[in-house]
């Protein structure tokens, strides 16, 4: 059996869940798990997530006829994934490893299904962490005037080997036109609890400002800095005793475990953006 | 239009999702939610929720009999209910108001769909909390010896008047047979993170455990005290510094909170009962 | 006994806490309990909480004398509470009722030790709750015109009666000259987690950027609008599913107890404030 | 400058404060923190850490004695720390490796005040992990019958060289002739929310009672299984949705939070035991 799921992007209108649901049944695929959304039951936009199980003797071609039909029958977007078609991320980090290491880490454990063909930086500190994980680490070291050539060097390195980017703190911004390179397709983790808080240094404003609570951000990279479609934030409180220090070392394992989270629900295909806002399918 | 749900159980097989959803699309209805969960993908239980706009001509005979095909076909039960049937809820009180306050004021603002019939008491106590909300109030002052006659004499004023009745902190354990009148239609608030602290006086119990955190539990009642599915549960950090009264004041505020949440599911029709656990379709 | 309490600030330097602590013991006292922070170890400033049973034979003056001893000692800044001088809060509201309504509940329920001279409206809306509780009620109606003349009629109402304002949903803005009167003593509950979502309709705001975290925030009121020194934050996690009425609905619960804990705080002299921030010496 | 801690314990009186405070001012010190608990205002028991700046010049020998005049005075136990004193730790594993490397990390990045003279393990297993650390690892396998002989062999391993031991989902129950050795100085993690699901496979456990929030929880080992004094709980919501194996990923989330947490308050010297529970004096 192969585990198989569409996502669906549509406007509504009546029919649709029975025409996705009979085109599944008439391959002879089991729903295992469906989750659907309507932004607005008079006229809105319809999404859907379906996980069925699919006989390993069905072949691809009446597959994607299927996908076709539904598609020109309701003017719908149906995005068909494989769940053992592993999707392949490249990790872009700086100088901090915190967030390397918790998703390398992941990796390892089995808990988030990925291949890492490289890891990109713009310093070579963190070689030494990619080499005792066995993840290929590529440095681009740049500076404002380079950063242009440089992106273009790393679109060409990732050219086709990468189905999703993950920023894991690093501390470049990435230009428009890397970014149409991967729509819905580069993740960020932002540390602080958007909109608060854009831009650098987002803990010393948090301090000055005397918050009581910080948290972190993961988002899909478009071109506005941290305007992104949200994905996934957390919290932590803190109180008037924590400085700085206490904020970065606090905020650190909320930034891990949102990017993570965002990271594993991309990877599962449980994301859809509509109106820079997404539907997380999550479990 | 009108809005009806249908809950649905039944083992799994192929094709259940595609002959509801038919089935709804054959009645001109429009799916506007739909949630499912199985339990386990080779031969467990389907569970779904679907929540579908009908145009207000079709017949309920039509409606009855399109479910009636689908319960033969699948071996399924479905629970067919109309949004605006609105549930009749009796409310059993002791001496503490807070939670009975909390229904009354979200029921007042709008915020739980319900009518409130009756509220139940041992004591007379919180008659002006009734009165002031215009709510009928009975006093059934009960002895260890007399509970089954004046468990028999509420289950009488109940009769045919009441859908759902919410233990509100009644102070009262229910008999048997009392509760196998209303099979998952009982809901209780329980003062502890259950399975913590199971029983009487669970604060004090916290306190001399010294936890860090304590919680609140609704469950619907069964037989076994305090061992019912759990509906949902929260929780609030405690320090040292909390003596038993702090307990008490930190508490009211979870109790409330869940407790309102566990009837708003209910009355939304979100909740399916198995294997003494729950599936809650939340929003 | 009675029980006092201090409230502390000064630049720091050796000896603060034994000369504050040996006042107490002077005057028969003995600590409760306390709390301290110093912003920074070198030469920062420093803030201390104290609570302690005193004997019913100690005179004031003599706790006066002592108090004095101490702030011109070390240039300190103390504030003096008796625990039973109940403080007098006015409430402020507009047409929204859940914050007013909690307030009165905890109130009625011994959690908050408060009076309430007087609830203070620019609507008549909410006159029947404040009936219900037995608490007077007036209305100040007013246009952007009237405002300044109807402030100064509130001000002379309050004029001497009242120790501290809760603006419980209360839609006006407050003249800069208002609050002048009333510094860090008005507590102001935001409907966002500040400092997202500043001014109207944060609800709405955070639907449209697509947050999956809701908050509320209760802060000291100053001249700049929702900029004032933060007391307490909590926050709610939302989905897509949630629209601005959900998120309404779900945020009433936050702000109610964000503010509970505000103002409970304020009460029992908690709460210090510098340089645009609280120091919070919370149980 | 150094920074010292004193913690604690006596009956309460008046003065206690006062004598601590200006002891501490005798040596030429200046408080930096201090944090105070009585457990009943009329003759409980009186808790207190303070946390100082000493000059360099001050000699033990006078630190000590003006300890031991406190001692004394007030039948008070002072534990004396200083700060750069870093405590040394034996973390104590099985096969899981999440907890093990995830306070190797925090080790490492600086967040936690300690040296790892030996990760000590029933298996082999996780030797690849503390040589990538470069941390001395020893293997003790043991039967039900050589547990007692291996655990000498441990006790004579660690003699004088360790200050705590983590033991970091360890899967032996350590005899209580082990645990006398070093009372309030083992902090284990349990997977559950204590004291719900004492005992083997709490995962389990809570998935069969359908609970809607798992956590885990520090504490202080003592000769009861899971019954020794809670130092640190947290929790994390799941879903009907979430089979075992979530309940497991999920956890290890919260499970590695929870135990750095406590293991970084008692290397700050912030927790002290009473009665089977913790005070703890967090930052």
């Amino acid at each position: 059996m192969a585990i198989v799921r569409f996502l669906v992007s549509c406007p509504d209108r009546p029919g649709i869940v029975a025409a996705i649901a009979e085109a599944i049944f008439g391959l002879g695929g089991n729903i295992i798990q469906s989750d659907q959304h309507t932004t607005d039951p008079s006229g809105g936009a319809f999404f859907m997530r379906v996980e069925f199980d699919l006989p390993e003797s069905v072949d691809r071609a009446a597959l994607a006829a299927a996908v076709d039909r539904l598609g020109r029958a309701f003017t719908m977007q149906v995005t068909v994934r494989f769940a053992d078609d592993i999707k392949r991320a490249a990790i872009f980090v700086s100088r901090l490893d915190h967030c390397l290491v918790d998703l390398l880490w992941r990796w390892k454990a089995g808990d988030l299904p990925l291949t890492i063909p490289l890891i990109v930086s713009n310093h070579a500190d963190l070689k030494p962490v990619a080499d005792a994980f066995g993840v290929p680490f590529a440095v681009f070291p740049m500076t404002k005037e380079s950063k242009r050539e440089r992106e273009d060097d790393i679109l060409q390195r990732l050219d086709g080997k990468v189905d999703v980017i993950i920023l894991a703190r690093y501390m470049q911004i990435l230009t428009g036109a890397f970014v149409a390179r991967y729509p819905a397709r580069i993740i960020n983790i932002h540390h602080s609890f958007l909109p608060a808080f854009v831009g650098a240094r987002p803990y010393e404003q948090a301090a000055l400002r005397g918050v009581k609570i910080i948290g972190a951000t993961a988002h899909y990279v478009t071109d506005d800095l941290d305007e992104g479609p949200i994905i996934e934030q957390d919290v932590v409180r803190i109180s008037h005793r924590d400085g700085v220090p206490d904020l970065i070392r606090k905020g650190k394992d909320i930034e891990k475990a949102v990017l993570a989270r965002a990271v594993r629900w991309h990877l599962e295909d449980r994301l859809l953006v509509y109106r820079n806002r997404t539907v997380v399918f999550a479990c």
